[in-house]
Protein backbone atom coordinates (compact mmCIF):
# COMPACT_ATOMS: atom_id res chain seq x y z
CA UNK A 1 0.00 0.00 0.00
CA UNK A 2 1.51 3.38 -0.69
CA UNK A 3 1.59 5.69 2.22
CA UNK A 4 -0.62 8.70 1.88
CA UNK A 5 -0.73 12.27 4.14
CA UNK A 6 -1.96 11.48 7.02
CA UNK A 7 -1.45 7.86 7.02
CA UNK A 8 1.89 8.37 9.07
CA UNK A 9 0.11 8.76 12.42
CA UNK A 10 -1.80 5.85 11.78
CA UNK A 11 0.67 3.56 11.47
CA UNK A 12 2.96 4.95 13.99
CA UNK A 13 0.37 4.05 17.17
CA UNK A 14 0.73 0.17 16.37
CA UNK A 15 4.28 0.49 15.45
CA UNK A 16 5.14 1.90 18.73
CA UNK A 17 2.63 -0.71 20.62
CA UNK A 18 4.70 -4.00 18.71
CA UNK A 19 7.81 -2.24 19.93
CA UNK A 20 6.83 -1.61 23.58
CA UNK A 21 5.15 -5.30 23.77
CA UNK A 22 8.74 -6.64 22.51
CA UNK A 23 11.00 -5.05 24.84
CA UNK A 24 9.28 -5.39 27.35
CA UNK A 25 8.82 -8.65 27.00
CA UNK A 26 12.44 -9.39 26.39
CA UNK A 27 13.56 -6.74 29.36
CA UNK A 28 10.53 -6.07 31.65
CA UNK A 29 8.84 -3.24 31.82
CA UNK A 30 10.96 -1.22 34.80
CA UNK A 31 14.52 -1.96 32.53
CA UNK A 32 12.90 -0.50 29.37
CA UNK A 33 13.07 3.18 28.94
CA UNK A 34 11.14 5.59 26.69
CA UNK A 35 13.69 6.53 25.11
CA UNK A 36 14.62 2.59 24.02
CA UNK A 37 10.81 2.20 22.50
CA UNK A 38 11.39 5.27 20.22
CA UNK A 39 14.69 4.01 18.89
CA UNK A 40 13.34 0.49 18.44
CA UNK A 41 10.64 2.42 16.19
CA UNK A 42 13.17 4.63 14.61
CA UNK A 43 11.86 8.01 15.70
CA UNK A 44 13.04 11.00 18.29
CA UNK A 45 11.98 9.95 22.12
CA UNK A 46 10.04 13.35 21.88
CA UNK A 47 7.42 11.78 19.05
CA UNK A 48 6.50 8.92 21.18
CA UNK A 49 4.35 11.34 23.39
CA UNK A 50 2.36 12.38 21.07
CA UNK A 51 1.34 8.93 20.54
CA UNK A 52 1.30 8.16 24.46
CA UNK A 53 1.54 10.55 27.42
CA UNK A 54 3.78 7.93 29.78
CA UNK A 55 4.95 4.04 29.43
CA UNK A 56 2.60 3.33 32.23
CA UNK A 57 0.02 3.91 29.81
CA UNK A 58 1.49 1.61 26.83
CA UNK A 59 1.44 -0.80 29.32
CA UNK A 60 -2.53 -0.39 30.35
CA UNK A 61 -3.22 -0.25 26.57
CA UNK A 62 -1.30 -3.45 25.47
CA UNK A 63 -3.13 -5.31 28.48
CA UNK A 64 -6.61 -3.80 28.03
CA UNK A 65 -5.97 -4.16 24.16
CA UNK A 66 -5.27 -7.98 24.32
CA UNK A 67 -8.00 -8.38 26.80
CA UNK A 68 -10.35 -6.63 24.56
CA UNK A 69 -9.24 -8.64 21.55
CA UNK A 70 -9.89 -11.43 23.65
CA UNK A 71 -13.55 -10.85 24.78
CA UNK A 72 -14.39 -9.61 21.27
CA UNK A 73 -13.40 -12.86 19.74
CA UNK A 74 -14.66 -14.99 22.48
CA UNK A 75 -18.15 -13.43 21.77
CA UNK A 76 -17.77 -14.24 17.84
CA UNK A 77 -17.68 -17.65 18.56
CA UNK A 78 -21.16 -19.62 18.89
CA UNK A 79 -20.75 -22.96 20.53
CA UNK A 80 -24.61 -23.76 21.05
CA UNK A 81 -26.30 -24.47 24.35
CA UNK A 82 -24.87 -27.38 25.15
CA UNK A 83 -22.55 -27.41 28.16
CA UNK A 84 -20.03 -30.10 26.73
CA UNK A 85 -19.89 -28.43 23.57
CA UNK A 86 -19.26 -24.88 24.98
CA UNK A 87 -16.67 -26.28 27.23
CA UNK A 88 -14.67 -27.94 24.15
CA UNK A 89 -15.36 -24.75 22.12
CA UNK A 90 -13.63 -22.59 25.10
CA UNK A 91 -11.17 -25.17 25.75
CA UNK A 92 -10.22 -25.44 21.51
CA UNK A 93 -10.26 -21.35 21.61
CA UNK A 94 -8.39 -20.39 24.30
CA UNK A 95 -5.29 -22.42 23.00
CA UNK A 96 -5.44 -20.92 19.41
CA UNK A 97 -6.10 -17.34 20.67
CA UNK A 98 -3.43 -17.29 23.06
CA UNK A 99 -0.48 -19.54 21.38
CA UNK A 100 -0.41 -17.31 18.45
CA UNK A 101 0.48 -14.15 21.34
CA UNK A 102 3.44 -15.49 23.28
CA UNK A 103 4.39 -11.70 24.34
CA UNK A 104 0.82 -10.60 25.61
CA UNK A 105 0.63 -13.47 27.85
CA UNK A 106 4.23 -13.06 29.23
CA UNK A 107 3.41 -9.63 30.15
CA UNK A 108 -0.39 -10.11 30.74
CA UNK A 109 1.14 -12.44 33.83
CA UNK A 110 4.62 -10.32 34.19
CA UNK A 111 3.35 -6.83 34.68
CA UNK A 112 0.22 -7.01 36.57
CA UNK A 113 2.67 -5.71 39.62
CA UNK A 114 3.57 -2.66 37.58
CA UNK A 115 0.08 -1.49 37.14
CA UNK A 116 -1.16 1.54 38.73
CA UNK A 117 -4.22 1.27 41.10
CA UNK A 118 -6.64 2.29 38.85
CA UNK A 119 -5.64 0.45 35.31
CA UNK A 120 -5.57 -2.54 37.74
CA UNK A 121 -8.71 -2.64 38.66
CA UNK A 122 -9.88 -2.20 34.71
CA UNK A 123 -7.77 -5.37 33.33
CA UNK A 124 -9.04 -7.09 36.56
CA UNK A 125 -12.44 -6.56 35.68
CA UNK A 126 -11.80 -7.37 32.11
CA UNK A 127 -10.01 -10.98 32.77
CA UNK A 128 -12.54 -11.28 35.23
CA UNK A 129 -15.26 -10.86 32.44
CA UNK A 130 -13.04 -13.75 30.67
CA UNK A 131 -13.03 -16.49 33.26
CA UNK A 132 -16.59 -15.71 33.88
CA UNK A 133 -17.29 -17.13 30.74
CA UNK A 134 -16.01 -20.33 31.50
CA UNK A 135 -17.10 -20.49 35.02
CA UNK A 136 -20.77 -19.74 33.35
CA UNK A 137 -20.39 -22.81 31.10
CA UNK A 138 -18.94 -24.94 34.46
CA UNK A 139 -22.22 -24.29 36.33
CA UNK A 140 -24.65 -24.69 33.28
CA UNK A 141 -23.06 -27.69 33.34
CA UNK A 142 -23.61 -29.00 37.37
CA UNK A 143 -27.44 -28.12 36.47
CA UNK A 144 -27.85 -30.28 33.70
CA UNK A 145 -25.71 -32.75 35.39
CA UNK A 146 -22.72 -33.60 32.93
CA UNK A 147 -20.00 -32.01 35.12
CA UNK A 148 -18.97 -32.59 38.76
CA UNK A 149 -17.31 -29.49 39.75
CA UNK A 150 -17.58 -28.60 43.81
CA UNK A 151 -15.82 -24.95 43.27
CA UNK A 152 -16.71 -23.59 39.46
CA UNK A 153 -14.69 -20.54 40.46
CA UNK A 154 -11.49 -22.57 41.26
CA UNK A 155 -12.26 -25.03 38.68
CA UNK A 156 -12.05 -22.05 35.94
CA UNK A 157 -8.96 -20.60 37.56
CA UNK A 158 -7.50 -24.65 37.27
CA UNK A 159 -8.02 -24.93 33.91
CA UNK A 160 -7.09 -21.18 32.40
CA UNK A 161 -3.93 -22.21 33.96
CA UNK A 162 -3.03 -25.39 32.47
CA UNK A 163 -4.12 -24.04 29.45
CA UNK A 164 -1.87 -21.08 29.84
CA UNK A 165 0.69 -23.55 30.16
CA UNK A 166 0.88 -24.16 26.52
CA UNK A 167 2.70 -21.45 25.80
CA UNK A 168 5.58 -22.28 27.68
CA UNK A 169 6.35 -25.26 25.81
CA UNK A 170 4.29 -25.06 22.43
CA UNK A 171 6.34 -24.76 19.21
CA UNK A 172 5.27 -24.49 15.25
CA UNK A 173 6.38 -26.82 13.65
CA UNK A 174 7.60 -29.74 16.82
CA UNK A 175 6.10 -33.23 17.46
CA UNK A 176 2.55 -32.45 17.86
CA UNK A 177 0.24 -30.32 15.44
CA UNK A 178 -1.88 -27.59 16.92
CA UNK A 179 -4.89 -30.08 16.49
CA UNK A 180 -2.88 -32.63 18.48
CA UNK A 181 -2.16 -29.86 21.39
CA UNK A 182 -6.24 -28.91 21.40
CA UNK A 183 -7.08 -32.81 21.67
CA UNK A 184 -5.10 -33.59 24.38
CA UNK A 185 -6.03 -31.09 26.38
CA UNK A 186 -9.71 -31.22 25.65
CA UNK A 187 -9.31 -34.79 26.65
CA UNK A 188 -7.64 -33.85 30.09
CA UNK A 189 -10.67 -30.53 31.05
CA UNK A 190 -13.22 -33.09 29.72
CA UNK A 191 -12.41 -35.66 32.49
CA UNK A 192 -11.14 -33.54 35.14
CA UNK A 193 -15.01 -31.74 35.15
CA UNK A 194 -16.81 -34.85 34.31
CA UNK A 195 -19.56 -36.15 36.17
CA UNK B 1 21.52 -16.66 69.30
CA UNK B 2 24.73 -14.47 69.98
CA UNK B 3 27.02 -13.59 66.87
CA UNK B 4 30.41 -14.80 66.62
CA UNK B 5 33.82 -14.13 64.86
CA UNK B 6 33.53 -15.81 61.68
CA UNK B 7 29.34 -16.00 61.29
CA UNK B 8 28.90 -12.51 60.06
CA UNK B 9 29.63 -13.79 56.16
CA UNK B 10 27.29 -16.99 57.00
CA UNK B 11 24.38 -14.90 57.59
CA UNK B 12 25.30 -12.17 54.87
CA UNK B 13 25.27 -14.68 51.86
CA UNK B 14 21.49 -16.05 53.11
CA UNK B 15 20.36 -11.95 53.60
CA UNK B 16 22.12 -11.09 50.09
CA UNK B 17 20.04 -13.98 48.10
CA UNK B 18 16.99 -13.01 50.07
CA UNK B 19 17.25 -9.53 48.98
CA UNK B 20 17.94 -9.80 45.47
CA UNK B 21 15.09 -12.50 45.49
CA UNK B 22 12.52 -10.15 46.45
CA UNK B 23 14.12 -7.30 44.25
CA UNK B 24 13.75 -9.81 41.19
CA UNK B 25 10.24 -10.61 41.85
CA UNK B 26 9.16 -6.96 42.48
CA UNK B 27 10.96 -4.93 39.84
CA UNK B 28 12.14 -7.70 37.48
CA UNK B 29 16.03 -8.59 36.88
CA UNK B 30 17.17 -6.29 34.72
CA UNK B 31 15.52 -3.35 36.27
CA UNK B 32 17.20 -4.28 39.64
CA UNK B 33 20.73 -3.04 40.20
CA UNK B 34 23.80 -4.91 42.08
CA UNK B 35 23.66 -1.39 44.34
CA UNK B 36 19.71 -1.50 45.24
CA UNK B 37 20.30 -5.42 46.44
CA UNK B 38 23.56 -4.07 48.62
CA UNK B 39 21.43 -0.89 49.80
CA UNK B 40 18.65 -3.45 50.71
CA UNK B 41 21.01 -5.80 52.76
CA UNK B 42 22.68 -2.16 54.65
CA UNK B 43 26.04 -3.02 52.87
CA UNK B 44 27.94 -1.44 50.68
CA UNK B 45 27.72 -2.26 46.58
CA UNK B 46 31.75 -3.64 46.76
CA UNK B 47 31.05 -5.65 50.08
CA UNK B 48 28.88 -7.58 47.66
CA UNK B 49 31.56 -8.88 45.24
CA UNK B 50 32.72 -10.92 48.50
CA UNK B 51 30.04 -13.17 48.17
CA UNK B 52 28.85 -13.31 44.31
CA UNK B 53 30.74 -12.14 41.27
CA UNK B 54 28.02 -10.85 39.69
CA UNK B 55 24.23 -10.36 39.47
CA UNK B 56 23.93 -13.20 36.54
CA UNK B 57 25.23 -15.72 39.58
CA UNK B 58 23.05 -14.68 42.05
CA UNK B 59 19.73 -14.99 39.56
CA UNK B 60 21.34 -18.54 38.66
CA UNK B 61 22.30 -19.54 42.37
CA UNK B 62 18.50 -18.36 43.64
CA UNK B 63 17.04 -20.63 40.65
CA UNK B 64 19.05 -23.50 41.16
CA UNK B 65 18.86 -23.39 45.18
CA UNK B 66 15.05 -23.48 44.54
CA UNK B 67 15.37 -26.67 42.32
CA UNK B 68 17.71 -28.58 44.24
CA UNK B 69 15.37 -27.46 47.73
CA UNK B 70 12.62 -29.11 45.46
CA UNK B 71 14.08 -32.38 44.27
CA UNK B 72 15.40 -32.73 47.81
CA UNK B 73 11.64 -32.47 48.84
CA UNK B 74 10.77 -34.67 46.60
CA UNK B 75 13.29 -37.43 47.53
CA UNK B 76 11.93 -37.04 50.95
CA UNK B 77 8.29 -37.99 50.62
CA UNK B 78 7.36 -41.73 50.44
CA UNK B 79 4.63 -42.22 48.62
CA UNK B 80 4.95 -45.66 48.22
CA UNK B 81 4.48 -47.99 45.54
CA UNK B 82 0.83 -47.53 43.95
CA UNK B 83 0.26 -45.00 40.77
CA UNK B 84 -2.84 -43.57 42.27
CA UNK B 85 -1.16 -42.97 45.51
CA UNK B 86 2.30 -41.64 44.35
CA UNK B 87 0.04 -38.75 41.96
CA UNK B 88 -2.21 -38.14 44.99
CA UNK B 89 1.29 -37.67 47.24
CA UNK B 90 2.95 -35.55 43.97
CA UNK B 91 -0.22 -33.30 43.74
CA UNK B 92 -0.16 -32.31 47.55
CA UNK B 93 3.85 -32.06 47.71
CA UNK B 94 4.00 -30.21 44.74
CA UNK B 95 0.60 -27.39 46.10
CA UNK B 96 2.05 -27.41 49.24
CA UNK B 97 5.75 -26.73 48.28
CA UNK B 98 5.03 -23.70 46.04
CA UNK B 99 2.74 -21.84 47.83
CA UNK B 100 5.13 -21.08 50.35
CA UNK B 101 7.31 -19.54 47.81
CA UNK B 102 5.86 -17.31 45.50
CA UNK B 103 8.43 -15.20 44.52
CA UNK B 104 10.83 -18.19 43.60
CA UNK B 105 7.77 -19.43 41.53
CA UNK B 106 7.97 -16.18 39.97
CA UNK B 107 11.33 -15.65 39.18
CA UNK B 108 11.72 -19.37 37.75
CA UNK B 109 9.03 -18.76 35.04
CA UNK B 110 9.77 -14.76 34.47
CA UNK B 111 13.39 -14.93 34.14
CA UNK B 112 14.48 -17.61 32.47
CA UNK B 113 15.07 -15.09 29.58
CA UNK B 114 17.98 -13.73 31.68
CA UNK B 115 20.06 -16.97 32.20
CA UNK B 116 22.98 -17.06 30.42
CA UNK B 117 23.22 -19.96 28.33
CA UNK B 118 25.32 -22.47 30.39
CA UNK B 119 22.95 -21.40 33.38
CA UNK B 120 19.74 -21.98 31.19
CA UNK B 121 20.99 -25.32 30.31
CA UNK B 122 21.60 -26.47 34.22
CA UNK B 123 18.41 -24.84 35.29
CA UNK B 124 16.40 -27.02 32.53
CA UNK B 125 18.25 -29.71 33.17
CA UNK B 126 17.34 -29.88 37.29
CA UNK B 127 13.38 -28.61 36.41
CA UNK B 128 13.38 -32.00 33.84
CA UNK B 129 14.73 -34.22 36.44
CA UNK B 130 11.93 -32.66 38.57
CA UNK B 131 8.96 -33.24 35.61
CA UNK B 132 10.43 -36.73 35.18
CA UNK B 133 9.08 -38.03 38.64
CA UNK B 134 5.69 -36.93 37.38
CA UNK B 135 5.81 -38.57 34.16
CA UNK B 136 7.14 -41.49 35.41
CA UNK B 137 4.62 -41.98 38.01
CA UNK B 138 2.03 -41.21 34.76
CA UNK B 139 3.76 -44.26 32.93
CA UNK B 140 3.52 -46.81 35.56
CA UNK B 141 -0.08 -45.13 35.94
CA UNK B 142 -0.63 -46.37 32.11
CA UNK B 143 1.29 -49.59 32.50
CA UNK B 144 -0.95 -50.88 35.43
CA UNK B 145 -3.65 -49.83 33.62
CA UNK B 146 -5.26 -47.11 36.19
CA UNK B 147 -4.61 -44.17 34.03
CA UNK B 148 -5.59 -43.20 30.26
CA UNK B 149 -3.02 -40.87 29.21
CA UNK B 150 -2.09 -40.97 25.52
CA UNK B 151 1.06 -38.19 25.98
CA UNK B 152 2.96 -38.60 29.18
CA UNK B 153 4.84 -35.54 28.52
CA UNK B 154 2.35 -33.23 27.44
CA UNK B 155 0.25 -34.48 30.14
CA UNK B 156 2.92 -34.14 32.79
CA UNK B 157 3.49 -30.25 31.56
CA UNK B 158 -0.12 -29.98 31.63
CA UNK B 159 -0.38 -31.08 35.40
CA UNK B 160 2.22 -28.89 37.02
CA UNK B 161 0.96 -25.55 34.66
CA UNK B 162 -2.37 -26.42 36.29
CA UNK B 163 -0.80 -26.58 40.24
CA UNK B 164 1.61 -23.90 39.85
CA UNK B 165 -1.67 -21.51 39.07
CA UNK B 166 -2.80 -22.11 43.00
CA UNK B 167 0.22 -19.70 43.72
CA UNK B 168 -1.72 -16.81 41.14
CA UNK B 169 -5.18 -16.49 43.44
CA UNK B 170 -4.70 -18.67 46.87
CA UNK B 171 -4.10 -16.27 49.81
CA UNK B 172 -3.73 -17.39 53.45
CA UNK B 173 -6.25 -17.10 55.03
CA UNK B 174 -9.00 -16.52 52.10
CA UNK B 175 -11.83 -18.48 51.40
CA UNK B 176 -10.29 -21.79 51.08
CA UNK B 177 -7.70 -23.32 53.16
CA UNK B 178 -4.67 -24.77 51.75
CA UNK B 179 -6.40 -28.99 52.65
CA UNK B 180 -9.32 -27.77 51.02
CA UNK B 181 -7.41 -27.00 47.83
CA UNK B 182 -5.48 -30.20 47.79
CA UNK B 183 -8.69 -31.61 47.90
CA UNK B 184 -10.05 -29.38 44.84
CA UNK B 185 -6.83 -29.62 42.74
CA UNK B 186 -6.55 -33.50 43.66
CA UNK B 187 -9.99 -34.50 42.42
CA UNK B 188 -8.90 -32.63 39.16
CA UNK B 189 -5.44 -34.46 38.28
CA UNK B 190 -7.08 -37.87 39.68
CA UNK B 191 -9.68 -37.32 36.84
CA UNK B 192 -7.71 -36.02 34.24
CA UNK B 193 -5.57 -38.44 34.03
CA UNK B 194 -8.17 -41.69 35.06
CA UNK B 195 -8.54 -44.31 32.70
Amino acid sequence: MARTQGSHSDITGPRIRAAALGLFARHGFAAVSMRQIAGAVGVQAGALYNYTPDKQTLLYELMRGHLNDLLAARAAEMPGADPMARLENFTRFHIRFHIERPDEVFIAYMELRNLEPANFTEIERLRRAYEDELETILRDGVKSGVFAVSDPRIVTYAVIAMLNGVNTWYRAGGRLSLEEVEALYWDMVRKSVSA
